[in-house]
This record gives structure tokens, sequence and C-alpha cells, in this order.
């Protein structure tokens, strides 16, 4: 679980919802790859590991496309968005026992710009771990979308914590902020305050539009090798201390569940921390997959950063935003930057490491924690350092 | 890519293709795992690492149903039927890094008995990973299944090495060989001679149908722990000495390439062996992974037990029989025992290193080699120790 491997490049696309644009999501992975590898200072022919995203791309297609003559370590992480994360364990056993040198993670979507196509309910659920599950029981009561699904965790947070809209809307108001100093935010020049947030329509109660995650296209990757490789790579290597990811029970859906808090993050952490040998509050930032605002509490609140049900009040006051106690999303995250199924936050940990967030650096940022979360609740957590 | 990693469990479940028998894909996978996980002395709250095979279930599925509320490690290779040698790699990092104490590698596929649905070229080629490819380029001239594909590789051997059909013909002879002394093979009870298959129907020349590997339902699981838990279980553990994966290129599609018989285990082979620290000579038997006749002639080849050119006559003789130089899948193979995508040959490994294999036991068996062969030519290699 401890690893002594390290993230050595990192690649981004533009991040946009355009209808005068139509990237493809290869297209995507390609250019967030190329990025990565040039950062890195490395050929592409050094590359020789690949962990693409579940779904997205495979192995085979980024490999030809790339040149990449030599892949020896591949496999992919099922666990949607918490898939880059949980692929970093996974990418530093590889680099570090030897079985590759440079371990590519691309991770591409597309869809959303250009002339977007409809989205049926079939796409959704069965791009799921359970979508039989969802298709014959969520779906003909009406839950046919995941901010459907997960509000029901939030609104059962609500009823047995206090959990109010305002703290949802604190989250929204925090990732808006940071998003105002990132250049390739979505939501860069968008300003938003909290009334905005609670005047902003119902879609899933409790979760309003501006507690819902964007839909954007865009690509962003990064390459993970070994610490002795990394000493003599292009920019200063930032270390991944720990990796761990797990899963909720049952994983393949949520309402059957006895402890419905309990989610994939709630063991991942205890794992990640301890093989760390550090504790939540050792952070300078943290980077937490938000999908939706709720879902911030709630990782908040399984990796420990607070108890559970203390999540609505850690949000509050600024806590949460630069300058605050825990900076969260200092790039503005899915609901203000854009949706890179949880790349984006690696990368954004990796730029706050190294020093390069420009004016949303957290000052000394040695230490930082990203978080993945996907499909039902499965969870991943990493803990990096310059 | 040397790991301190050992096989402790194998599970089986009935193979056939039956028409009174309709199992689902999740049910073998299901039966396989749990026979394997008993097989191992262990409970199945020990699971905490799941591999599915790539399409064929996932980790959310197996685990809600076998009851394990704790996966911390999980991924998919994703290289048809490479993929289960392949993840002897990945398992074994998992359990030597102390990502995982017990890695459960379940693969059951069905669909080939009971009332069998009719196979379209969308489900073939969408399967592979350059699906557009087959669908755009090999599709309209004809090329609309496996054996087609394969058939291109074998037409070329022959022309360029003078392989035979009846050098082909002696595989499948073998395979059938192999079956009658295994209790699980579809094929035992039906011996078949080079007469019976050189008069067999021609496929896809110069593929006859007894050429091709059978198609039917099955599952098969194993569990993989590091060498230290390894002691104190139930059965006798079979170290993986090393485990490698390679793929050609281009990886995506077959004829493009400038050297056709370059495969993903050309690079694997040498890998492996050079971990290992043995010569291909060592090995005692190899189950090489046999979709076609010619893919063990070519994985041969690949993994250097003879040179490129001379497979046709290695397999000659009697030499891959029982009782020859080096017997060649002892359980009948996917030409006549079952298609369990590649899981069989491992759990047959473990038997003959156990000596557990009955009348077919190799004598004296202390070290085997296993390969996988998938999707377009990605390839697989473990080589194992009792």
């Amino acid at each position: 679980m401890t690893t002594r491997a390290c993230i050595v490049g990192i690649g981004e696309t533009r991040y946009a919802r355009d209808k005068t644009w139509s990237p493809t999501t290869l297209a995507l992975n390609l250019e967030a790859a190329t990025c990565a590898v040039e950062d890195a200072g490395l050929r592409l022919a050094d590359v020789d590991g690949v962990m693409p995203f579940p779904g997205l791309s495979n192995v085979e297609e980024i490999a030809a496309n790339l040149g990449l003559a030599e892949v020896a370590f591949a496999s992919t992480v099922h666990m949607g968005g918490a898939s880059p994360v949980a692929s970093l364990l996974h990418a530093g056993l590889a680099v570090t026992s030897g079985a590759a040198k440079h371990v590519l993670l691309p991770a591409g979507w597309a869809g959303y710009s250009g002339a977007r196509a409809r989205q049926t309910v079939a796409t959704d659920a069965a791009s799921m771990p359970g979508g039989g599950i969802a298709r014959d029981y969520y779906v003909p009561y009406g839950l046919t979308a995941p901010p459907q699904w997960y509000a029901l965790l939030a609104r059962r947070h609500m009823a047995e914590f206090g959990t109010r809209p305002e703290q949802l809307g604190a989250i929204a108001v925090a990732m808006r902020r940071h998003a105002q100093q990132n250049p390739n935010a979505v939501m860069r020049g968008r300003p938003m305050a909290l009334g905005d947030y609670l005047a902003s329509p119902m879609i899933a109660d409790p979760y309003r539009l501006l507690d819902c995650c964007l839909e954007t296209d865009g690509g962003a990757a990064i390459v993970v090798t070994s610490e002795e490789r990394a000493r003599d790579l292009a920019r200063p290597p930032v270390r991944i201390l720990a990796a761990a990811a797990g899963q909720p029970y049952p994983a393949d859906e949520i309402v059957s569940r006895k402890d419905l808090f309990r989610i994939g993050l709630t063991s991942a952490a205890p794992r990640a921390f301890g093989a760390a040998g550090i504790r939540p509050s050792d952070a300078d930032f943290a980077q937490i997959y938000d999908c939706f605002t709720f879902e911030v509490v709630q990782q908040l609140e399984e990796a420990g950063f607070c108890k559970r049900g203390e999540g609505g009040a850690f949000v509050e006051g600024g806590r949460i935003e630069l300058g605050g106690e825990l900076p969260v999303n200092t790039h503005g995250g899915l609901l203000s930057e854009a949706h890179v199924v949880g790349m984006s936050h690696v990368v954004e940990a990796v730029k706050q490491l190294r020093g390069d967030a420009g004016p949303r650096q957290v000052a000394g940022a040695e230490l930082g924690v990203v978080t993945g979360f996907g499909d039902f609740g499965d969870g991943s957590i990493a803990i990096l350092a310059r």
C-alpha cells in the first residue's frame, strides 16, 4: 500500500462545454497523455505501462495511436470516478516492482460539447456495476440518474444530522470561488454567491442545479515512475506516500446497505493514512471528488477530516476555501472547473505540491490528499507529498 | 515481475455444452470462486482482492454475491484470453506488497449451452479492442470472426516456413488424447485421429473445424496469496516464479503489423524467463492457450521452446503429448477440454504441480509454463513451480 513511486508528469487539454467544439474521447486521451509525457521530460517510447480510465479508452488504442511499441503493464480499475486515484496504487506497485518503468494514466471524456446527443436512462444505468439493479429497481420508481441516487444519501444525512442546504451551498460557493483563480475552469468569470445557489432550481431534493457537477469535455493524464527514475526527470517529483481503494457493502446498489454512510473511502482512508504515517489534519489541502456537494461532506467525514455528522459544520465559515484550514478543490473541482472523471483532482494536487498553482497556490503546500468516488460509492484515496 | 506469491486454491464448475443446461455467467463465476476459496481452506470473508475476467463479471457483483465485505484490491486486465495469466502478475504484486491478503481471480462464461442465442458479427467484433477496425476494414471483406482473423497468421506461417496441415493436426490430436484422461473434458469419450482431423470441414483456410476451440459453458477460479500466508493453508502452494504480459504492435489490428509473428508473448516470454532465472527447456510441461491449433505453434516459437518457423516440426512425433518431451495442455485445452477463457490452463498447471492430475499426471512435475493469448495477439506467460 505504501509505494516508492512518484507522479512525474501531468497533462491537460482544454476543458469546455462548447457548441462549436466536438473533440472525440480518444483525441482528448491522446492529447492529455502526450502533454503529460512531455511535461515529465520523457519520450512517448519511454512509456511501458498504460492504465486507461474504464469504458473511455483501451490500452491497445492508446498504444497504437501514441506509437508505444512495448506495453509491459496494463490494467483498468473499474470504479467510475474513483478509478484514477485507485490506479495510483496499481501504477505504484508496477514501477516499484520493476514490472514497468513509466506508467501512463490517461483520462478523457467527450460528448457534452458540440451537438450533444440525448442521454438515455439506459446509458447511465448500464454503465454502473449494478446496472441491472438500477434498471429493475430504481428506474421504475423514477430514479433514473446519479443525482437522484445520491440525493438519497444527502437527504438521509440531513434527517440524521441536521445538515442544512446552506452547508451544501457553502461547498458550491467555495468551488466557484476557487474556479475564479483557474484559467482552465469552465466557470471562471461566472462568480456565484449563496443566494444564487439557494435560488437555483431543484433537480432531485435536496440537490439543486448548483449542487451538481458540470458536464464538460476534457482530458487529463499523469505519468508515474519510481523514486529512483524520478530524480533525473524534468520536473520536481510528487511522491505517492500511499494509495488505497475500497467498496461499500453491497457495492452494486445503495438502498439495502445497513449503514448508508459507509462508503469505499470508509475502509480505504484509514489504510492509506496508516500506511503513510500521517493524520488527516496534517494535510495542507484536499482534492475531494465532488460529483455532488454532499459527496464532499460525506468524504470529508469518512476520510476522517471530521466526525460523521459534523461535515456540514466543517465546510462552513470558509474552512475549505483558499486561505482556510483545509482548502478543498483548489481548481474548482467537478462543480466549477470541469468534469474530468477524477483525474483533474490528481493533476491539481501535483500543481499545488510543485508550487505551480499560481494565484490559487496553497502557501507552503507539502502534503495533500486526493480522493475518488464512483459508481455506487466505490472510493479511493491517495496521500501525496512534495 | 518476480513475485513471492503463490496460487493456493483452485475451483472449477462442470464444463459442458448441453442443451438441457442454462447456467448464467454470474452463477459460473460464483461457483468456481467458492470452490477455489474452499480448496484453499479459506473462508469467503478472507478474500480482500478480486480480479474479474474482462466483460464477464465485475467486482461489485462478485463481492455482493459472495458476501465480501472488504475489497481492498481490484482491477481487470483487458486482454481477452491473455487476461487470467496476465492477472497473476497483478495479483502477485497485490499480495506481496500487502495491498491485499487473498486475491480471487474468477472466470466464468456462459451462453453456449441451453437454447443458444445466435452470435452476431457485432458481438464478436465489438468485444475486441480494435472493434471499430474490425467492423470497418475486416468485416466488409468477409472476415467476421476470430477463426478468419487468425487464419491469416497460420496461412502466412505455412507460406514462409512450410508448416503443414498434418502438423496443425498433430496439435488437435494431442489435445484430444489428453482429454481422454480428464473426467471434466467435454471431448472425453470422443477420441479422434489425424484422419478425422483432415476430413473435418474447412472453416477458414487453413483452419478446419478441428483446428478451432470448443464453445462451452463453464467457470474456473484461483486464489493467490503471499508465500508466508500460503504455508499455513490447506493445499501445497504453487509458486508464481514470474508473470509477464505484452502486446504486439499495433495491438488493435493484425494486418498492418510489420512483423506478423511478433505477438505479445514475444516480449513477455524473455522477461518472464529472465525474472524466473530459467530456460524454456527447464519446463516439465506447458499449458498453451489454444484458441486455434496454429496459435500453439506460434506461442511455442515466440515463448522460445523452439525457433521461429520450427514450431510445426516441434509439435510432431508425440513431443507435446503426455510422455513426450514437453507435454502441452495436459487437460485437453480449449480444443478438447472446454473454453474457460484461459483460466482452466492455470488450474491444470496447479493440479500438475500438486501431483493431483491423476492418469494424466506428468511424472515429477516441478516447473510449468502457462500462457495466455487474446484479442488481436495480446500475450501473457507465467512460470509456476511446486
